[in-house]
């Protein structure tokens, strides 16, 4: 829905609506069983919430299209993650709980192995531990650079953020990171007349980056890619007139749902942990965005058994979330990971919600095959919100 | 369907379509039996019309909006509710036969109840009845402005619509209605400058309208809102090649289908007097909207029991409508109207288009959950006309 329509409908009322969100939740069928994670797992409580519920599968960003973390979640807030693209510096800065400033520009760094050319012979410096990581990182970023100021952040293993603070910088620069081995990083090289007083700071700092290095084996080199600046989007507050609270334990999300406008609070790792902050926060706030990582997890490491575990443990909870007594409950996916794949893919990710003034339909379970003969059919995930404000009595009629 | 494809594609042939409109025909479960109204009514020839028909479910405005009379019919004759959008005002004026010109602006009024102070008590001035109202009406047309006729005529109970006639005129002035009692009525405001000479001419008219009202109590004091031109639109002929009629008693109905170049034909309230009007006229048009109101004032009022009966009703005599040998028959709702809401909702709308060479479903009875199985799926209203001109043989092939 157009953000000006939906401002234009918004409005307050006492109702909670929760969005519960199980990364990577889609599946693909067991070669041997030829049933999906979802219908072999064990999911009683699931498949009752589905007959109490309006049922069918969203589309993250366009048919075919595999998403990220990042549009994968923004659709899921009402956002056309065609529209609001977060560039990946940014997102990998936000997502360390960086507090991304609107001048600032970030990148996304890995540390590399070089040969005595020059020439990259493992772009992930061999994995090199987060410690380790944050060692060298500790070194970098006391290199001294004329004309910004500049923070530089362990990520994990190989992975930091490179942030340029000061005046006129601009994320108009190409990566440096050729994205093959046996050949060169490359210098900064501005994309557009803008950026060029950006790309000779990153040179510079690259320059002396070497110095620091020389000595770092495996971490000898380093590349970077995805200069952006932090997004200026409407807020969820703005638009919905929600006050949006992420109930998210890992940093990504936690930054993503910030980028938005949703207040991120302090939660552990497990569902339970997110049970018990949302008991404590229900009151001061009116939309919750609840995040549960291991179905992701699992499916990326091609686990077909763990992530019907997981699913199973979701199971196990899922009333605690139905007890809170929320107006609407939705049930959701960012995108599929089947764990046959071991990666994100394009299919439509099982949804449902339930509320009161649901229209009902004939499925019965919460899988991939039922849950096409859901009243809400197959729909774009950026339209989950304002059903859900629908429901929740949130948007008043258009029109006369 | 864009208006400029429509327009390329349209062609004319001896072919007559019928657009038959249930208003607010989709419905929700009753709580102690969970079938809807169509689920619950006995409507056997609307369930064969479903098996001898394209069937579905319509999206008037966008997921999870709640249209009104207006967005609703407007998608149905294809027009996109979001961009043919009609102001409050004039709606109302073309929806009591007023013939609003280009140039003149029109507002909804309201007489109110004010105490000593001039503050609203009564918003609604105890619903005078609609004499009283014609009779204060009539007083208010002759207080004299200059610079712009003004016509004042009333609708219903406490409401009347004021418009003023002139050069130079605006729809630019906010609402004098502050929309909450215990609160002076506002004084009209231009909301931007081209609106200030007729902001000043409402604001003299609302002063002398003091004179009249002064022993008119309850109906002591007006509020007036919407302020709004009529709209200039694209017309059915034009964009489709059809010569439409509209069979509607309602004033609402008729005014809307005049708005986008329908003939208004005379026709009494109920559907016998639809089929007759439809008998007499049936040569002179080749596309008729006929509007059936019934099932949306029992839905509005909440009464199950009478939307079913009105359901009934309409398939007692729907086999009239099939006997007039339509070469396309659309069974279709302008929004759902559920009686267990007792309003206007988002729901998808039942929808079936009966023709030759329409696409075969497993879709068997004329409800809310068969029509998932239908073979159109879940689609905007606005192309409900598109696939009637295309099964009517009235849309050329596209591209060579």
């Amino acid at each position: 829905m157009d953000f000006d329509l939906a401002r234009q409908l918004a409005q307050e009322n006492g109702t909670k609506i929760v969005l519960f969100v199980m990364d990577g939740l889609g599946g693909l069928p067991h070669p041997e069983t030829g049933r999906t994670e979802l219908e072999t797992a064990h999911v009683t409580r699931l498949d009752r919430i589905a007959r109490e519920s309006a049922c069918g599968l969203t589309v993250p960003v366009a048919l075919g299209v595999t998403p990220g973390s990042g549009p994968g979640h923004l659709a899921l807030f009402g956002y056309d993650p065609l529209v609001y693209n977060i560039g990946r510096g940014a997102l990998e800065a936000v997502g360390i709980d960086f507090d991304l400033q609107p001048s600032d520009v970030a990148a996304r760094g890995n540390f590399c192995t070089v040969d005595g050319e020059g020439r990259i012979t493992d772009r992930r410096a061999g994995r090199i531990s987060t410690s380790r990581c944050t060692e060298i990182v500790d070194e970098l970023r006391r290199i001294p650079l004329d004309g910004a100021q500049i923070f530089v952040e362990p990520v994990r293993e190989h992975r930091f953020v490179l942030v340029l603070r000061g005046e006129g910088l601009s994320e108009e620069v190409a990566d440096t990171d050729p994205q093959a081995e046996g050949t060169r990083p490359l210098p900064a090289v501005a994309t557009k007349p803008s950026g060029e007083m950006t790309a000779a700071l990153v040179n510079r700092f690259v320059e002396r980056s070497k110095e620091v290095l020389r000595d770092k084996q495996p971490a000898n080199a380093l590349l970077l890619r995805g200069f952006a600046r932090r997004p200026e989007w409407p807020s969820v507050p703005d638009v919905f007139k929600l006050r949006p609270a992420a109930v998210a334990h890992y940093p990504m999300y936690r930054g993503l749902a910030r980028l938005v406008g949703m207040q991120a609070l302090t939660v552990g790792p497990n569902l339970e942990d997110s049970v018990a902050t949302l008991h404590e926060n229900w009151e001061r706030f009116d939309f919750f965005f609840v995040h549960y990582k291991h179905t992701d997890s699992a499916g990326e490491d091609g686990d077909f058994e763990r992530k019907v575990a997981k699913l199973e443990e979701v199971d196990a909870l899922v009333d605690d979330l139905v007890a809170l007594g929320p107006d609407v409950l939705m049930i959701a996916g960012d995108h599929s990971t089947p764990a046959v794949m071991a990666a994100h893919s394009w299919h439509p990710v099982p949804f449902m919600l339930r509320a009161k003034n649901t229209r009902q339909d004939e499925c019965d379970m919460f899988n991939e095959v039922a849950l096409l003969k859901g009243s809400l059919g197959t729909f774009p995930a950026k339209e989950a919100l304002p059903l859900a404000m629908a429901h929740a009595g949130r948007f008043k009629k258009y029109g006369a």
